[in-house]
């Protein structure tokens, strides 16, 4: 079943009327102990799928492992970027799949599709993934929004996920599809989204408009004064 | 269909009477965000494929994304280096083949396998490539001629598209597969496209022919004068 | 073959109660060829999977390659942390596969997952990982408790196990497939398991508790005294 | 004079009452072409900066290089951060210490000690660090909030800059050494500036809060529920 | 077709008596455009292999594009460890599974099995290896033993093999695959081509014999003399 | 004052009678931000510094940084490992050499050299040092037994201590500087130190002691059995 | 000597007017050797130079190490790029210095400072740069227009120069020390320059320019069209 | 004394007349731990140093850190390289300095300088270097012909050495600084020895040859045949 699963000749790419977002565990301790990318980037990444649902109106369900110990509780963009998130409480197992509220409220969305993002990422994020898959959903994991403890777990997980039919993303692409085109009235607030997967983007915007303002105002260059 | 796609029992591989490439959103300001790979390499690399298609006379189909924004100009080696290039003005949508006028270009090259590069790879490149693939199309991404903003994001990228079915390439197998033969009369151009995919290239060339002059003219080794 | 070998429609993670684990050549001179990972990291890994398997009660069998010579004794952890563990001599096959009481030994235990680690990861863990998938059971290859003499080598040799149908895990993926709740009596010590897996988690331990007991003996701040 | 220059016996440290902060070409166009570090630190690390000198009360002098051309606009943070500070516009010179006006600026604030950060670090930092040291200046050298185009190109300017008896530090040093105590009114605002330089400093903040709270709230581990 | 090709439900692994092996393009001055590992370690890997089928009995067809110009000669090496190696010359073809003769000779070993590496990997490695599965051959890549001009493009051509139904393999676990066992009386001979391969080994020798003569020879320490 | 400080024509290295050690603010929090080397790496050089200085009776300070705060305790092998140290407590200050109990206690112990390590690097090791090196101590900076957030900032580091004429000094060196000769009756307790600092170490005595055990016992290699 | 040697209270930089440049043994062949940065930024790198002596106005005095050999030709930007230079051949004398010829070069342009570049940089720009010194010069070591076998090579011959007095310099920072000020009429030529070095810097460029030209055009953006 | 010691403002360069050579600790065990760089590159130095003495007639002293032991026996290139070398064996000594007999044996060569290579670096190499420097001897430290634990330990050390007066070298440039020139008898031997420092150049060897006996023996190329 190594081919997308679940798909039955569709184009295996995301639907955004069909899905729904599932965020896993993104918590300040876990956090401390992801080594496969800058932990900066992780956590810009999950925010940024954070707030892409709630421009597009992708149901968010999240939830923590134990977050009143070690693991700490969720990192606060999440829920800020998404006030429309539910949050599930598990009851200390580490599949998500294997807590029957979890379950439920991601059944009560209707969707079939799901977007999958979860730290650590070969557990947190990979469980879901491969339990959902057997339940006959579409599922897409968006690899770096998760984290996990070296660049060789996060290959693994890869291989793993991809060989049991899910579809792997990156965040960019999960906004991009999600996006669909630029003409449309909130364009700009995707733009923002992008600048916190792409930082040079920020740069590329603040020359842009200084470089036309340099126009529009007839500004001397430095250099050719005096 | 992790199998490649659209093959029916074909070698995999590029019939150079039978390709069009596609050469997606390579633009000054997105080629600033690019981290996987030096840009310097990924410029190289994007306007050989150009200048490989006008030498084996495959048609190209160029297209920008907003090119008036942020995003900047398509980098001119890429109509420089392919002239007979046709390029197709999108309307802001991210996935090129949801433009209809893209698509009906492609399709009237009557070409049924498609070389395809784009920057961001993960956008750029792989939506249009899983779409051409589910239209029927025999499709080859090139990675390494298209960029994205981290290592792991084309990882990642590199799975879901073959994955889907595409078939991953690198620049330098694109050539030789378009080439076949250094038994043509047009070879040394074709040599002229590997030195800027294999840098170290021209400088074997130089050794080699200063080596051979060193004979022709019984130049004295300076180590033994005096 | 490239799904996962031998599910027949489950899904393709561990069963704690139907899985046997074989720790294979985990030798003291073989891990001065290990170039992939860092040792300590690998060491600390294998004893992992001793302890998990002695928590969760699952059967573990070694075997070491021609201890008497330069490949060194077994590192004591393996047999210190799983001291069910039953070991086979070889006598020189390479293929711990191709011993008959090796797989005897196996098939003694009755169990139809198999979860394997070797070193080197591409002969030692690979060969008997292919074997045991071609006669029927479901293999899981833990990539990271195995360790071999580059990125690359481990990079193919994933790729191959992948193709051949085996399931590819690291190793905090199998302690947390294996424990599946932190609603047991023995969690505390699955949590001691990850410190080793984890090393930063000791580190939120640690910070978690003196946080706790600032608390609770109401302790002044530094800064705030004089 | 490879001692640190013109501290005559002195500790060579910062003293907040005598120190002066020129941050110097930090421009949007500029940023695009570091490679030395990730940009997103610089970024960081040039604001905290800022944020330090208003917290200090230190004194900020700042310019850019020609930021009507390709160079682009000063980066809106340092201004943001730092509101006391003043601007002076070259002509051109490349070495801001060339500029009349600049040295001007920068005797006027009285100050001998003087905290230099600069894009491009062996240009727009060295110049006018080793300028100053000449005219008798105790000079310290931000070399991560300074960026350039390749690791080994920071590293031939830090041995340049010792060379010439200036004093290298990091952000985080001189953020500490004018801070000095932790017993001080503004002491949060001070940490605040760290986690952005350390930014797993927030993760702890974080978790240190939510640990406290367990305990001050009594809250069960979701584990022990149900 | 990505499950390997051509076993029709046998074991994907070598049969050293169903073999041959080709060893492509190995030149002197290709080898300067190798940039995916160290040259050292690609020459050492591709004369392993010749050793190797030296050692074995397996009969070995060698060829170069062109070595009358700058790609220079095949790496002495090769014919110099393999010395029943047949050399068939190629009229200019890239691919040389489009060499008639090449074809033939390869026929007439006789073999179903071909263990291939070639530099450079994208093409003179790649390029055979897919032709040969199309054409019924049980395909093994070496990939560590052929070199190309960047990671990524090892990684893609990686993807790109295996996609097509050819096993990958890395130089070790050839080795190992076709000796089988160290109960052989050359297995000396082996362990010799081990040390090239892995040069932490000959190290591993060097400390064992020298710390069984300490025994043997009552030898004392020489910090307890004197 | 670039050369070593305060030698006044002696050789720069330790001399164990005359030196002390100052372990100062390695903290669980702080810890968790330290990029320039791996965390377990730093802690178990810290940790052989402590008992070095047991083995070796020399004096032993220790402080912490507000521990009651996010930066956490100090992890606890430091006072296990030296039952001896002396802990002095701090009011806030950075730079443990404002807190006068701290100056007094190492005053008392009469000696001339002070070995130092401490968290962050750039800060609670480098402030110390230099406020030392200028009150006439002959200062031993351990970098390696520090730790920071980046590289860089560890490398910025390095450069400012060396311009302040300290002595800059890996964990290993230290250790044998302290240890001098293999003839001694506690050799056995130093080498077990090394094991922690070369984690290679540790498989060296494995396979030594082994191969010398084949020859005491005669054992006979498993691959000339049967 | 490790203060920057022969400057006598001048401010170590570049002065125009006072310096020569030697750019020695940039060979075809000897760059297939340099693996301390990528080979086409050293090429680069050295051409740059050899377009800044001719803008500048600077003698350049060029020589190579045996060229009928192995080493190769100079690559002929050199000589393309500075058509003023003088060739001085030698005599298989390792360093340039060692030849009376090049020694007699260099003093006939009555210069007092030298600006030098070689290839293998621990031999060819280290030894004539230390000799340099010792005869009274002002030398200028310019590290990454120089290249050799590893980083660490060139680690340590950046120390070993500086501290025999050498002022160590990046190629960038060359340039704008040459420069001076943007205020000239051959401003753009320079600019030019910098592209090679910074190639971001040419994207900046295009981006700019077409951000200018649509404000100047009027034109819309494509999303905003249909 | 920063500056080179003991040099007296003689240039500081190698007087190949004048020079013995110290090559300490190489041992089979030892070199287990080395991480700062390739093994391979360590041993193939260490064994070229030895070479390069026999060649250029420099005595050569060797040293070995109780060999009984874990530490290994000496690696046997060393004594075969260098056929004429005294070793020396310690009492447990761990700064071979300390070693009466040593210093003796250095002291009966009659040579004022000393070139220095051992394994660990930070011990092995450091502590005779800087011991050897306070003796009056002009010491030259090859730190890529020693090894140690990681790189950052690399680079402490060779601030520790530079900055006590000793003067780094790199492999390479001792060859070179001992053999002066091409234009000798034996400049082939020497030629030999770069091999192994620089494996590249074995290539262009190779290449060059060949591409001399094309124009030699009118080879036609084999893409020009049929």
């Amino acid at each position: 079943m190594s081919a997308p699963a679940n798909f039955n000749g569709q184009t295996p790419k995301i639907d955004p009327a069909n899905a729904a977002m599932l965020l896993i565990d993104h918590q300040s301790g876990l956090f401390q102990t992801v080594k496969d990318m800058p932990m900066t980037e992780l956590r810009a990444n999950a925010t940024t799928l954070a707030k892409l649902a709630t421009l597009a109106k992708i149901p968010v369900i999240t939830t923590a492992s134990v977050p009143q110990g070690p693991n700490g509780p969720l990192i606060p963009e999440i829920h800020e970027s998404a006030p429309h998130a539910q949050y599930v409480a598990r009851k200390g197992e580490i599949n998500a799949w294997d807590n029957p509220e979890f379950v439920a409220a991601v059944k009560a969305t209707g969707k079939k599709q799901l977007i999958i993002a979860g730290t650590i990422t070969s557990v947190c994020m990979a469980f879901p993934s491969i339990a959902a898959v057997h339940d006959g959903y579409q599922v897409f994991a968006v690899i770096d929004a998760s984290g996990t403890y070296s660049k060789m777990a996060q290959e693994i997980t890869l291989a793993r996920v991809v060989q049991a039919g899910v579809v792997p993303m990156d965040t960019a692409a999960v906004c991009a599809e999600v996006q669909q085109t630029w003409h449309r009235s909130d364009a700009e607030q995707f733009a923002g989204a992008y600048s916190a997967v792409f930082p040079h983007y920020q740069l590329l915007i603040e020359s842009y408009l200084k470089a036309q303002a340099v126009v529009t105002n007839n500004e001397q260059l430095d250099s050719q004064r005096g």
